[in-house]
């Protein structure tokens, strides 16, 4: 299946059933708030996957993982979908419009990235009757309570009654919940001509986690080209609302629907207060109209191209997947609420419980750092800050110092239920730590880890030299029983990686107590640091082990992993790939093969630190055993591709990356987006073929155009300045269209950017 | 919580309500083909672990494990507690008897294990009135189908009226099961007067696994010193029948009721039948009487105790450790049912889903050699061989060639669902291997092998070499990613028991295809052994890796075991103990401590290939580190420190295992028995203190005797004799009590044994 490659726009024309559960995730909407996928609002009896989700609102489901262990998370946190909101019913000529069935003359879908909007439009023909139906919806970026769709039916060339039937249903399900359960129940509703309204409540949990409460309030309006005013017919049932408006259509005539939704919730205000509220924003929605809501919508989505965009020239292709990618990102985060974060599938897809991963640090903040205003990253950061009392809870429960914060979580405490990642991918502990440099490092914004960052530097410092172990026969530090970021493997010892970001931690904790000083004295006096602690780090961070092959001249994945049969990736049949759809997991598990840039990721955090033929030699050594298949793989591999001169290997893991979900590439879209890996083509452009590097606080470019391609370009932010760099052919522009000049190095060479710099392509 | 110290019986004199379920586990009754925890008969109000359990009758439950990945079983196989038939309901003037609130007088239970009958008798008092409650059950060694109960009450000093209600009852719940699911449903039921009878059926299940229907049977007589005949009343409920008898007792008088049930399943008959033979046995049984029944039933018991009894002279402790261990484990099997075998909790809990673990073939098999006739083992190797297809199934599941025996099954597919588990701790097939060298090279019987046994061999063989690899940079055959005996570490690599044993695998098989020569011929055409295949197996015997340390002479656990922090279990505080209680998984896994034998297993299975320094260092490496948390560990050392000379490790060894239950040492005894470590206190005095080996089918002794002891004596079959050795202070004795002569080493001197032996203790 195939989308139409369009610049600004994702399009569709026909409608194909088989392949609906994919389109629905690419059709989806979203704005932090809450989302759905681009699930119809009229019936469709065929395969779908219904899903709306609200942020922050989940269920703790019980979990069974064989024989409960000390450390084991009590529960297996949910994504859970929301009552839909969306649903209108529509009859025409009392019989229900279900494209199912019905005989479609004409389709198409289309997803507006520059303004958020999803549009259908289709003909289709009964018993000599033709009809044309349009519907739009949007989830608003300006008021984020508010989603608001239009939907409209035309008799082209006969009389027709028709019937609209707007409504909002608590009775759903979520596909992967055990034993068939179902999350909500129904406390409150409420319908009166126009408007309904149903208050739902997530059933009990054993676990003593919070239950969320929302209310989704719904006002319809009618009109048509005659201008009528017509009369809607409430009712209710156990769980559910609607309204219902009839009309006759005369052939030519059109008859509108508009359904503005809003929906409030218990994380802001008091159960009680729900539908007031609700009420409220959705009369005052209703009366502004559909066309004024977009309007206010659309520019903000403005607002945010003006400082993102990234354009490919004369490719509507790379150019489509690039944008969908930051359009799906930031409809998934734009640091408008401090509690919230970005899931694995976003609000696309129930798949993967838990709501924050560590993909966000490692590989979602180094574009919100150059993309978004400096507070979205700086409450990215806050988000873990303020789960640090969890993330001492998680350590401790492995009966461990410190803080460790989860692998997968809405609340701070680990909500995954497998021992070998929970407990064993502990790596992640370091790119929270990583963050905060990134962060400090990039904005200059050191005052945030006097105010906040030490105290999580110090509890992730606390982990990892609590998780050490000096063997006495190697006379080093050593970190066993993990899993590093290959999770083609489970708990090994000395992973290169883990071990190298656990040092790197406890050094970089102990840089900031020697830059920040005096100013860092009453935190570190309350965290009850003194000399001891400090000499301890400073041993583990001067005795840790790291493997190493003289031989290869690589650092070695971990203890045993050169004892393996090591075959590349091209001696695989095609029939075996992806591996974890064909092999048995112990095949995997004991295999070459791995996952996702393991070794390479600690290059890639830390590419200051190793020389070219370092990077060279690992990369050549371990990229042809890189099935890639995380999504996070390959942009990592196509920035380091870029650096060490594979031009086009770094093409191929660009376009693997930018169009991952658009070409379902893993073909596993249907279940939802790959929300968190969409940073990544972001990333091999800016970061790869531009070269970008911030290392010690200074700017740096080193531009490279694939062949193939006409030219790039794209904003960042930095240090409150907005910059653009556009590569062609021949040259490489830099201009200063914000803020004040700067040193800035092109090629390695040092440049003061002013207004605008042309330097001839390197 | 104790019980009274005595040669035959375990005795409790208080009813003790805070340790219920312990005692209950400990009063179980089973005859193989179905058994039950010690329940009382009549209700209950206080806290108690019901359980009644059908040999073979499971449920495939369904299993969540994180992220289902291919090779993952499919479900989950419990152990589904089974209808109540052995419920009475008891009322004395209208009140029922319940002794959770009953004021109770005096109370008595004792486990009758020579003649395998639990009996209860006790006095309660009511306003003034006094009553006497006697009762008595056993599950008929002699008829497989029948349970029966005798239940008096006599009122000592003054009239009452006394109402029996016996009930079949299948509104019962297993405490494991997911959701408080129920896994039964009635498919039929009937009474009439003094008879009734329920017909239930595992409910439906999703993997295609075979349902159970039992049909349980129930005739009960009434009678009183005054020998009136009674009249019952049935009745009917949904899940339920009863019937009811009710009488006046003046002074002195006593009312006693005989309840006898059937218990029928599709396992042996149609399920149309089931009523009808259930019927059959019942009224028969009924007819014979409840003292015949059980006269043909202490028959049967005292056959086997004359074969299997082991002496502790003047040691009521000791003797009663061991044979509560010998009754409890011929009470779970005695080779009757080819289908059947021995579940780590038997017939006393449901905890552990699954029938059949490698205890069975570890260290249940050595003990039924030597005390039960031949075909007892024999028919535990045939179980195997009758799931050799399954094994099959499940290396293919992993993609692996050859045959993979289950680590917990019912049916042979494996049905545990923890990965480092199921498909890591392989070296289990290694046991089934060597069970069948065990079996032959004890009794003699090698046309078993060419019969059955080379077609187990050959499959596992073929396992192993597919699971081995090649290591180019170490020239050596390598086994990654395995769980050892020591299931406190997780996916290991080149665990140098794994290796061993999956070596010695094909060295034995490869041994059998020389010494059975032609007579295998025909099995190894079917089979297609060819050349090929038997040369590389000898690559892979000639260039195993076993992980070796010069420095300390010792053969290392598994790759990086030196590399951990090396403590002794002697720096533990107390509070840690057991690990498995007070610590999390994560710091187990990566500590050095010891779950069970590891190394030392391998030494033990192998002892004629190890010098005594050999084992006497590896002993003393390693022991020091095992914290024995696994009912199985204690038996092995034991036997080893007799070897090596630990007489008084080998004495605390021996007290652990022989009183492992009784004592709660572990103190989960309320969940149920440790039935597959039941033949460890046997080891332990055979293999251990007596010294019995029979290395290339040689048989010998070198008896020891703890400095405290006054003797011990038992007997052994050997080749068709019974043998008896009696040790005491001076002497060791050995007598020929069945069969023909033998030559026999004792303290590595040969003799010949032709009636009695009498040497002096070495």
């Amino acid at each position: 299946m195939e989308f139409e490659y369009n610049e600004f726009k994702v399009i569709e024309n026909e409608l194909n059933k088989d392949e609906l559960r994919f389109s629905e995730s690419i059709m989806s909407l979203a704005n932090e708030y809450m989302g759905m996928r681009g699930n119809f609002e009229e019936k469709y009896s065929g395969d779908s996957l219904q899903g709306t989700y609200i942020g922050g609102v989940w269920f703790p489901d019980k979990t069974k993982v064989g024989w409960w262990k000390i450390g084991y998370p009590e529960y297996f946190g949910k994504m859970i979908n929301s009552p839909n909101f969306i649903g209108i019913g529509v009859s025409i000529d009392g019989q229900e419009l279900d494209l199912n069935v019905e005989d479609i003359v004409s389709y198409r879908r289309e997803l507006d990235m520059e303004k958020g909007l999803l549009k259908r439009s289709f003909q289709i023909k009964r018993s000599g009757k033709t009809f044309q139906i349009g519907v739009e919806r949007f989830v608003s970026i300006d008021t984020k309570e508010i989603c608001a769709i239009k939907y409209s039916v035309k008799a082209l060339d006969s009389d027709a009654v028709v019937e609209f039937l707007p409504y909002i249903d608590a009775d759903v399900e979520n596909e992967d919940s055990n034993y068939e359960e179902k999350f909500w129940q129904v406390l409150d509703k409420g319908a009166h001509e126009n408007t309904g309204y149903l208050v739902s409540k997530t059933i009990e949990n054993n676990f003593g986690v919070e239950r969320f409460t929302i209310c989704n309030y719904m006002v319809s309006r009618l009109y048509s080209d005659q201008g009528q005013d017509y009369k809607f017919e409430a009712s209710m049932d156990d769980e559910s609302v609607s309204t219902k408006a009839v009309s006759k259509l005369g052939p030519g005539q059109e008859l509108i629907l508009e359904k503005i939704i809003a929906t409030t919730t218990t994380r802001d205000h008091k159960e009680e207060d729900l539908a007031l509220v609700a009420g409220d924003l959705a009369k005052e929605a209703a009366g502004a109209g559909y066309d004024n809501l977009f309007e206010r919508h659309a520019l903000k989505w403005r607002q945010r191209w003006d400082i993102a965009d990234v354009v490919i020239k004369n490719n509507p292709k790379l150019q489509q997947g690039i944008r969908y990618n930051i359009f799906q990102l930031f409809s998934t985060y734009y640091g408008d609420d401090l509690r919230l974060n970005i899931g694995p599938k976003g609000f696309t897809g129930e798949k993967y419980g838990g709501a924050t991963y560590w993909d966000t640090e490692a590989y979602i903040i180094p574009m919100y750092l150059s993309t978004a205003p400096q507070e979205v990253t700086r409450n990215l950061l806050l988000y873990r800050y303020n789960q640090l009392a969890e993330a001492y809870h998680n350590a401790n429960m492995q009966g461990l110092k410190g803080a460790l914060y989860p692998m997968v979580t809405f609340n701070g405490i680990e909500c995954h239920n497998e021992w070998e990642i929970t407990f064993e991918e502990i790596h992640r502990n370091g790119s929270i730590a990583y963050a905060i440099y990134n962060y400090a490092n990039y904005t200059g914004d050191y005052e945030y880890i006097v105010d906040y960052g030490i105290d999580v530097l110090v509890g992730i410092s606390r982990f990892w030299a609590d998780r050490v172990h000096y063997s006495q026969r190697n006379r080093k530090y050593m970190i066993h029983g993990v899993t590093g970021p290959n999770e083609y493997e489970n708990n090994v010892n000395n992973n290169w990686y883990t071990n190298t970001i656990a040092a790197w931690t406890l050094e970089f904790t102990m840089a900031m107590v020697d830059k920040l000083g005096d100013k860092l004295g009453p935190k570190l006096a309350s965290l009850d640091i003194d000399q001891d602690e400090l000499g301890r780090w400073k041993d583990i961070v001067d005795n840790m082990y790291y493997p190493y092959d003289e031989d290869l001249g690589v650092f070695v994945q971990h203890d045993t992993f050169l004892d393996k049969d090591l075959q590349p990736v091209d001696a695989l049949a095609d029939s075996d790939r992806p591996l974890n759809k064909n092999w048995a997991w112990d095949k995997i598990l004991r295999s070459c093969y791995i996952k996702q840039a393991d070794v390479l990721q600690g290059i890639y955090y830390f590419g200051d630190r190793y020389a070219d033929e370092e990077k060279k030699n690992n990369y050549l050594f371990y990229e042809p055993m890189t099935v890639h298949e995380s999504s996070l793989s390959a942009c990592i591999h196509s920035v380091l591709a870029c650096e060490i001169g594979l031009e086009e290997k770094a093409v191929g893991m660009y376009e693997r990356t930018a169009r991952l979900d658009l070409d379902n590439y893993n073909k596993d879209t249907d279940d939802g987006l790959h929300i968190t890996s969409m940073s990544g083509a972001w990333m091999s452009i800016v970061q790869g073929f531009a070269g970008m590097r911030t290392y010690d606080g200074h700017l740096s470019f080193a531009p490279i155009l694939p062949g193939d391609w006409d030219g790039y370009s794209f904003n960042i932010n930095y240090r409150g300045r907005l910059i653009n760099l556009d590569v062609n052919q021949d040259e490489v522009s830099i201009s200063l269209k914000k803020g004040s000049p700067i040193d800035l190095d092109i090629y390695k060479e040092k440049h003061l950017l002013e207004d605008k710099l042309v330097i001839k392509r390197g």
